[in-house]
């Protein structure tokens, strides 16, 4: 899609169309709107409340619809997609890619994607069905089906001639595919060889046999992985028998790349990276709720450790005053530790050969942060209570909960994901159980210790 | 650089090299790293303890070290660099694009940067000068300065003879460049058209003209949003009079979205982006304790709060058991508000247009929860304590102090923003403080007031 000279200054349309909504310009809104390429209008629509939402959705032409789409939030796509019949889901996928129609009849039940379905041409049909038999999250159903293909044995200037029967090549052509007469994928020729060279030679001559396909079953994170390493615009899928069946382009590479990324910092609040900024309150409350529960339940497990010491507590009242700096400041270290072990599975950076490094390396700051910190904390809570007793048992707490953050940040996320548990989403909650209730335990223990 | 067929297997590479090193295999080892591609070698350096790290680097030939250095996480490269003498590093600049030997020399002292210019000819100085000039995260700082142009008024087969006495064309060449005589921008000219096209017409007949290029000194997240929005592979670049001075390709855009994603993740952990998971244990700690001891102010703070309140726990120390329940939900609930507007806000949705309905949103998606948890709260602390009032006392602190929080999650980084301090950085501090001082507060007061 051509980007509008006015692309450059998109991040300000939104001002501008809500001024005109405000006022109640729908026909200016109008032009607007099917003035701006389908990203920007997805944009605008992803940044505004429900309300204005709907009205803006109204105001686009429907055959602009399936253009914008693809460029939507998953979850706002659905809610789109529910209000439409198999005829006008027909129409707005009229046009569109093989992977953007099967990423829209995703979103949708099994009834209307067979009734889609029947609706299209034989051709369109087979192609999708093609990227619907892949889930979603592969190489498969990442694909696009438009690559086009030349024989090793072509001239270059039968290949070019070739070319020029087309209207134009598909977006994001950086390399034909070489197939043999079995379609099986056998190399890359890339445009910017072809046109570097004599029109004489054969495509065998030039083309680029050492760059492997991509099985459709690989993960989408593996796709992204090997694009970002190998700086690739295009790469070819092949099925299990080694025919190219279509190629992946950075583009829909890029969206993973941003989700994956999403992922983790969503998952540590309990959030999914698919949440909607705008989403109505009554759609919101009930998922955030969930994630409150859980949280409640380790609360209540971290007072149920205070509760064993209630005895000490109501003699040394101070130690209630204290006992929550134990507890967060364990929290901080250990969180930053798990942030930085998450960061780096999400990279591929963190696996068997060096986990155990990673453990020690996080134990050692434990040990020098704990050492460090809980001296001035022992100095100041002695000044504060005029107590040098109260001020070690603090200093001893701190350095074990530091200690305990430090090894369980870094355990953690590795053994939930040895567990096939999702570290980012569940490895906070535990992670703050464990720093709460050693925190606790230990300032309360010792002091029960000394005290009593 | 073309992958090699290995590539897609080199997730794997990382345990069999470590397996050779561990057991002493040099040339064994030297013989794969050679063989692996500069990003693959980046990714095991990255993914190794410092003294491994050190192995490696000198078991790699050095004419590829300039190859593999861009392809390392800033902190890893610097660290590199910084023992190498001004010969070395033009040996390993030389062949790299002007945007990577750029990317390097920012990371030195600024008499090495003159040194090495000296050393180089004079073409070379003057396009790393040129990109040097801009600063590092600018349209002007990603460029290369690689980009083919020719003239509206030239023939396409003019053009075609042109680019065949190229060896090849410059990685990502997705367009040619459309100049005039002074070398100012107008439009641009897609090889895909190019290679459809009568080789009669003239460059002018078919090139684009609507897609503006991007000024030098336009914000690195700024042009990842543009290239994201519009799916290009590649742009170019003008400066403050129109003329073309370079072109981004989308591999470089890639790596600021992988790094905007980071840096909100990394923030609120109080850690830098550029973090390196296996950073030495003494390199670590003391960035580490900086956060620490941010930290630790905020919990005196809650805990000057809880003091203020000593005689009321004295006399009814479940309290002191429950207070750490309202504190940390509060945390919790303003912790995912946080996370969503700060997600928001990197992916451009939040602005001055829809951040009421924003926080208005959150104020009342506090109040729901709050309600929700705190009759839940009530039951099981009163049956816990056999107490009505302390159950009533602890709901009317959770509703208080998740609506404060809804707030807060929500205001606190749109405040923050306007006072150009970084929300993903400074908002989980400051949001912890508010939900822990009115967890406290709320808890301990409204306990004071009937108790008392």
């Amino acid at each position: 899609m051509p980007a509008t000279a006015d692309t450059i200054h998109s991040l300000d349309h939104l001002d501008q169309l809500n001024q005109a909504l405000e006022s109640g310009a729908f026909i200016q809104v109008r032009r607007m709107l099917n003035s701006l390429p389908a990203p920007d209008v997805a944009h605008v629509i992803e940044s505004s409340p429900p309300k204005t939402r709907a009205v803006i959705w109204r105001l686009i032409d429907i055959e602009r619809e399936g253009e914008i789409l693809p460029y939507l939030n998953d979850e706002i796509e659905s809610q789109f997609l529910r209000n439409m019949d198999s005829e006008e889901l027909l129409t707005i996928t009229e046009g569109l890619e093989a992977d953007d129609v099967a990423d829209i009849l995703q979103q949708l039940p099994d009834r209307v994607i067979r009734e889609v379905l029947q609706l299209m041409d034989k051709q369109d049909r087979q192609r999708v069905e093609h990227v619907l038999s892949y889930p979603e999250d592969t190489a498969g159903g990442m694909m696009n089906t438009d690559a086009i293909t030349v024989r090793a044995k072509t001239p270059l200037e039968v290949v070019l001639r070739y070319l020029r029967r087309h209207e134009e090549l598909p977006e994001m052509t950086d390399n034909l595919i070489v197939v043999n007469r079995r379609d099986e994928y056998i190399g890359q020729l890339p445009l910017r060889k072809v046109l570097v060279s004599d029109p004489n030679i054969t495509v065998r001559e030039i083309m680029v046999t050492d760059v492997d396909a991509i099985p459709a079953s690989m993960d989408d994170g593996e796709v992204a992985t090997l694009f970002e390493r190998n700086d690739w615009v295009s790469a070819p899928v092949i099925d299990e028998q080694g025919k190219l069946i279509g190629r992946i382009t950075i583009d829909d590479v890029v969206d993973v790349i941003r989700e994956d990324a999403d992922h983790s910092l969503m998952s540590l609040a309990g959030l999914d990276e698919d949440e909607d900024t705008f989403a109505p309150v009554l759609q919101t409350a009930p998922r955030r709720a969930m994630w409150l529960g859980i949280n409640l339940l380790t609360a209540f497990l971290a007072s149920s450790v205070i509760n064993m010491f209630e005895g000490t507590i109501d003699k040394v009242v101070a130690l209630a005053i204290l006992m929550p700096i134990v507890a967060s400041m364990g929290g901080i270290a250990g969180t930053q530790t798990l942030t930085v072990v998450i960061r780096g599975m999400a990279l591929g950076q963190v696996g068997s050969n060096n986990s155990g490094w990673l453990i020690n390396k996080e134990f050692l700051v434990g040990i020098i942060n704990g050492l460090c910190w809980s001296m001035i904390v022992a100095v100041a809570v002695t000044l504060w209570f005029d107590d040098t007793l109260i001020g070690m048992i603090i200093a001893g707490a701190m350095v074990i909960n530091l200690v305990t953050a430090g090894l369980a940040g870094a355990v953690i996320p590795i053994a939930l994901r040895r567990l096939n548990i999702d570290p980012a989403l569940a490895g906070g909650v535990v992670l703050t159980t464990v720093t709460d209730v050693v925190g606790f335990m230990s300032f309360l223990g010792l002091a029960t210790f000394f005290y009593m």
